[in-house]
């Protein structure tokens, strides 16, 4: 690794770029401005774009003619730090341990765009081009669900028309394994508040002769599912396009699976939707997720209410072929369904994403992955999906109408959102000529 | 109303004596000094004994042999005044306004207690003497669960010996409607805590393959009842005692129900166990209550967690022939049974207390109705049982051997625990004439 480029890295996670922080509002534009700087001061084009919010750095290569344009997306926000108390050292103070850069943003998503942004200086510098047409977007606001993004891509939807993007935001199976990411879940969610009584009641006073929002709340939530763990939503299969059988025998084979679901996780038990794998089931079969629960008294002991209100979030995880508005109406028909007199239902729809797939034997797709098993060439290619959603790649398809290639360099263990959270600097490197073979694959 | 009195009943609602609140623990302690004071200077015998939290005040009369002797407890503490800006002036600063006092206590229970107190010392001031051998103990931690009084009821058991126990620490039904409770439920509480995974997890990443807390929660909940409402524990109505057809007539009678319910708790229906009306299952019969819920995400807007923890609390209240460790013993055995390998199930004992019935036909029972119904003339009198527990009253019949007579003066819109609560001057004076002629009946 040249001194130089590990110098600068470790300048940009310095910065506390934390996007949801009012406080940090200027923290995030002197990483912006850094960034642009850099960008300008190795060879690219860049521009800072200011928004409503956080400003988009924009860089781009001198475009000719014939040559394919490739967009490479990336975010240089950050997510807070909380609880600090965990981390061994600063979050914005980078150490260098076991070959590890700990330091919030390391791998989400600072180390990830940079080592793209080390390969395209690295290739103008020995050959003064690129093999493609290059745009280089990096926003921030990723961390506050991209919320200027679409605008900007509207309004710049001329200057931005490419071929196909690539990200690397996402995670590798495991040490060494290449890891092509072709689909994404989807997302819907739901909040459902029941309310009963007009105030918290007494429960040996009251209890007995009305409703229980608690109670009511539970039997619609024990609704959504069999026993069996499928959902119990009529419809919410119906449209679930089916994995192919080449999906199932490609996970089956992966070095991925239940025991490091079990470790990663710490549950007790693998559990889930009968007939299905467990890597199925993560990254090819729809679930309804409880993400919150909130009624009555939460304190230390006992107080004695029949509550007035209770609340669920819920969010759905949508596979292929699902569309999330129908979705939700689904569930909100079957909840209205079972809903007893004695309460009064409330449901508020919550943000949604589609689902996303592309074929991962398209001519692009097969790039990427050649690139990938070039950088990793030790261990054969997992081509997975994944199982959270990223909205941003449904707002590119639907704006710029191209397809997002998904190159993952974080670890299972990198902490992405936690403390301590970590990026290895072999990776950095190995980042760095993945673009380069990247760029070459797609040209 | 004789102002001198009126004047000392003010007084006494000015102690700002919450006995949860460390801070005001001088102010608990004054209000003590002041009542001990007060009943010395007329024509009782009262000490102030010291517990390891608040005092107890214990006065008595000349007791003569012959007599028969009567205990009236009350309670001098009062619950906190939060929220305080919901009241309309301040909660220590007594207002009277429509023929009823407003401040904290007024109800519950310096009002109750006190119109005792008059009634004794005009008795006293007019006969010299109380046709009784009279034992009043007020105590300052009703408020905080009595946590001394059984201390001092087993130190003073011989001092204490009495042939029945009077408390007006509950309600009337209606305005001017006498009140005798003769049945009190009992309570057995239990938290749940599920937990599968070891922290939070993302349900994007994890959501499909491990178990979710706060669904299983949901589903050991909604097993608690069955759709009619019926609790759904193995077991559970095996003990109680069926309600005999004299108390359900009577009952069916009362200028109380379903209409007087809604009003007082805004719940849009009246809702519970199949085949029973609403009094009967207020009054007679046990119940499955949820008192709160926690779990994963509960902010604004959506965080896509899969929760480690999710919590319910529950109180079961109980009627006579119930036992609260049996019913912790089934209920803990039905959860147990239905939970799932995903999660671990820890099952947390709370506070219990035995429900309590007494004869209402019995001499006492009777003297206590004669001496409402002579104070209330104009209504028939209510002869019911309430759906709270007052752990006490047991705590009195195990140690003293006594029943207890429970001669509520509270009105159902006192607003006891809650901001502008109030009780009527009227019901002062009623109490006082109520004192006068219970002990004379019971003489």
């Amino acid at each position: 690794m040249n001194p130089a480029a590990l110098e600068s890295f470790l300048t940009f996670l310095r910065f506390p770029s934390i996007s949801t922080d009012p406080d940090r509002r200027e923290d995030v534009l002197a990483c912006a401005t850094w960034l642009n700087t850099w960008l300008n001061e190795n060879g690219l084009q860049s521009t800072l774009h200011p928004t409503a919010g956080h400003p988009i750095v924009l860089a781009r290569n001198v475009h000719q003619p014939g040559r394919r344009t490739v967009l490479i997306y990336g975010h240089y926000d950050v997510q807070p730090v909380d609880p600090l108390d965990l981390w061994i050292t600063p979050p914005f103070d980078p150490r260098i341990a076991d070959g590890l850069v700990f330091a919030r943003g390391a791998a989400d998503n600072k180390g990830q765009i940079f080592s793209h942004l080390l390969g395209i200086t690295e290739t103008l510098k020995e050959f003064g081009d690129l093999p493609v047409n290059l745009l280089v977007l990096i926003e921030g606001e990723e961390e506050i669900g991209s919320i200027h993004l679409e605008e900007f891509l509207l309004a710049h939807r001329n200057d931005l028309a490419c071929d196909v993007i690539a990200i690397s935001d996402t995670g590798m199976i495991a040490p060494g394994v290449p890891t092509f990411t072709y689909g994404l879940r989807g997302i819907a969610a739901l909040e459902v508040r029941v309310t009963g009584p007009a105030t918290d009641l007494h429960s040996g006073i009251y209890g007995g002769a009305v409703a229980n929002p608690a109670t009511v709340l539970a039997r619609l939530l024990a609704s959504l599912h069999h026993p069996d763990g499928r959902v119990a939503v009529p419809g919410f299969y119906d449209e679930v396009i089916p994995l192919e059988p080449w999906e199932r025998e490609a996970w089956a084979r992966l070095p991925f699976g239940d025991a490091q679901i079990l470790t990663a996780t710490g549950s007790p038990a693998i559990a889930g939707e009968v007939g299905f794998t467990t890597t199925e089931r993560l990254w090819g079969r729809p679930t309804a997720e409880v993400n919150g629960l909130s009624s009555g008294f939460q304190g230390v002991g006992t107080k004695t209410v029949l509550p007035s209100l209770a609340m669920a979030k819920l969010t759905f995880r949508l596979v292929p072929g699902q569309t999330p508005s129908v979705i939700l109406e689904q569930v909100s028909a079957h909840l209205r369904s079972l809903c007893p007199p004695g309460v009064s239902l409330e449901l508020l729809g919550g943000h949604s994403g589609e689902p996303y797939a592309t074929d991962p034997h398209s001519s692009d797709g097969q790039a990427a992955q050649r690139a990938l098993q070039e950088v990793f060439p030790d261990n054969d290619l997992a081509i997975i999906r994944e199982g959270g959603s990223i909205p941003i790649v449904n707002t590119f398809k639907r704006i710029l109408g191209a397809d997002t290639l998904l190159l993952g360099l974080a670890l299972p263990d990198s902490r992405m959102h936690a403390p301590n959270e970590n990026f290895p600097l072999a990776h950095l490197d190995a980042g760095c000529r993945l673009n380069r073979a990247l760029l070459v694959q797609l040209a």
